[in-house]
């Protein structure tokens, strides 16, 4: 079982997003990571979901996707040919005492400092999956309050992009 | 009807988003942008939603999403108090002629540059939706070809966090 991202173009309407889930869920697959945000046309929504699955599956997934009325559009994005990145907001456990080591930190990183409070302070980072959970196990040692990831976003590398696979209606 | 942003505490297993989006649909709420990550307790998964509807609408959400059996722990979070964030991947096309003006107002937005072509040029930009939809704005000058948005993540400010929210059993 591989990982793979599946970039999906869909109608901004009511219900949409709970019929592309289902289509995974009712097959058992878990989605590991689900992003739904707008586009640059207002009609349209894009979703970008990564689940493990082996080729057979991925490709039934991809065809029953393309069925919904609600779907425009599928894109299988293939890990060499594409850019990934994730955004994680996290609130660690400073104290005063360890403040400096997690800014020193942040820096290296190149994490934003969102918010710094008495005891805590809150970190904006964007990168790749394995970046992203780099740090997250460094926070650990100071003590992790909350976690929020956005899931995996990803585009074709150079000019290709998901319009070419519009479904012809 | 207001914008507002809940979070919520699911178990990491597979047929939970469809539960959880189907709350909102069933009700006829469109859902503006969600996304759903994994948190440092690989049991549990993190979702943010962004919806808009009145307080009262947004209360019975709030309450009927902790009556699910999957939801640990439901956080309505109150704009003045939170940090949301969104991050962009934008592909636009910039033939050879208007690379160094793309570039320029990448850097003025603090975006980062993730992949130059021969005509395309894609760029990552994090921050509130607001600095998001002004470079989306500002790029439809030049040509969009595709854009995908995670859809908001937010945590409250200081120390507070949506544990302080989870479900005695």
């Amino acid at each position: 079982m591989d990982k793979h991202t599946i970039s999906v173009l869909v109608d901004n309407q009511s219900g949409v997003l709970v019929r592309v889930a289902s289509l995974f869920s009712r097959r058992g697959f878990n989605i590991e990571s689900l992003a739904v945000g707008a586009t640059h046309d207002k009609e349209i929504s894009r979703i970008t979901v990564l689940t493990y699955c082996d080729q057979r599956e991925l490709d039934q997934i991809a065809s029953q996707l393309s069925k919904l009325v609600c779907v425009r559009a599928v894109q299988v994005l293939p890990p060499d040919k594409s850019i990934s990145r994730e955004l994680l907001l996290i609130k660690v456990k400073t104290g005063s005492e360890r403040r400096t080591e997690v800014m020193l930190i942040a820096t290296a990183f190149r994490a934003h400092i969102l918010d710094v409070a008495r005891e805590t302070m809150t970190l904006e980072l964007t990168g790749e999956s394995s970046k992203i959970s780099a740090l997250i196990a460094l926070m650990a040692d100071f003590g992790i309050l909350e976690t929020m990831r956005t899931g995996i976003v990803a585009l074709e590398r150079d000019a290709g992009t998901i319009y070419h696979t519009l479904r012809e209606e």
